[in-house]
């Protein structure tokens, strides 16, 4: 028996997220079936985390066990032969028998993309969400500063997931601009459900003035999911690395 | 009687190209069809150019006569309230009565966009042509300078078009490079059918070594087809900018 660590990444578009659900296809779902047929064994896949419907990845990583005598390097071809074009293997490797890609997970840097312009893209209208308002990027990342640390996310957290705590550390949250595109980079030791689309939806409030930078501190201490802004659309969301 | 032009940004993965068919979606279609609904009319929509299925366009400009009062920069978000996503119309204005977006037209620049990698893209696989192939950029650059100027480009024109003469001026053909990502840029006063994927095809046969960048010249005095390389796949393409 080997235990195998993949890397995925992935375009959400089509897919309800990654988690196997009975009725609707994930991405999840794909792994294990391409794994049924380069293997012949029914073999269930662990995600380093589940992302939403509509969220991509560039750096997913799972794993899984297997008595299969394909090369562990090789799984990563043998795989990607059977899935479909909008979900690719990029790395495969055996590690420890107990590596658990969630459990073992240390932390995760995802990146969301705001267009920002006066029209609606048709070519990035899967990847990006289009705010019309002018943002004032200063404005939002002197709000990042704010978030950073280990604080409790209470009030950045959507409600349906049962976690024993929202405390979290935030250790990078940073905004790049490139023309009409706005990235926004964050990574903590784990993230609570909606917790970067909260964000994002918070920090749009402070590039149009309806929050100060300085109120995050307030906010965040309010622990109050009603201060804090909406939760954007999935599109602009992408997973970019797991940390171990 | 009012003559608009309007220019458009489409995502082509999903259509048939921009000419109207009897039994596939295309472009031109939805246009017609959003401005039906606006107007009340039966507008025919003349197009710069025909895009083939797959290609996108990010400044596609079509032109078309209309009785309707709504004012002419506003048919811009009138046609957008009734597009599909993958569609956006960016700007619109009135022009003189005789202007035709196709006999009008100076020029265009196209951009091509290779994915220079070990691994396929989950991502980008609608927006690129993937090239396993490590690819000499300093030989594609050197082998741009051949196709400079007005030349007869019949070797780079596929079958199946009827056009007097195979004469165009190459004004411009260059290659900028970002990591992974080869993006290959060419303006012309026209191109032949499939000329810009083409030319792309045996710039990358230059780029495997395959073919050497002083043999262009000789390709092209050969008007043989056979001699240039492959046409390579239309989602690598985009139609940049039309010029009047």
């Amino acid at each position: 028996m080997k235990n195998i660590k993949i890397i995925i990444e992935y375009d959400g578009t089509n897919y309800f997220g990654w988690q196997r659900q009975n009725s609707q296809i994930t991405i999840q779902e794909c792994i294990e079936e391409a794994l049924n047929k380069v293997t012949g064994e029914n073999i269930s896949v662990t995600g380093s985390s589940r992302t939403d419907s509509g969220v991509h990845a560039k750096g997913f990583v799972a794993n899984f066990k297997t008595n299969s005598t394909i090369p562990p390097e090789k799984f990563k071809d043998a795989l990607n032969t059977k899935l479909p074009s909008d979900i690719v293997v990029k790395f495969s490797e055996e590690v420890d028998l107990n590596f658990h890609s969630r459990y073992a997970c240390k932390g995760k840097t995802y990146k969301y993309t705001i267009l920002n312009q006066e029209q609606r893209s048709a070519l990035l209208r899967n990847y990006t969400y289009f705010v019309k308002a002018n943002l004032n990027i200063q404005l939002m990342q002197e709000a990042c500063k704010y978030f950073i640390g280990k604080q409790d996310f209470e009030a950045f957290k959507s409600t349906g997931s049962s976690v024993k705590t929202s405390i979290r550390t935030i250790t990078e949250l940073y905004i790049e601009r490139k023309d009409n595109i706005i990235e926004i980079y964050v990574s903590a030791d784990g993230f609570l459900y909606n917790m970067v689309r909260i964000i994002v939806g918070t920090l749009i409030e402070v590039g149009t003035g309806k929050i100060k930078p300085e109120d995050i501190k307030d906010i965040i201490n309010s622990k109050d999911r009603n201060k804090t802004g909406k939760c954007v659309p999935p599109q602009g969301l992408i997973l970019e690395k797991v940390y171990y």
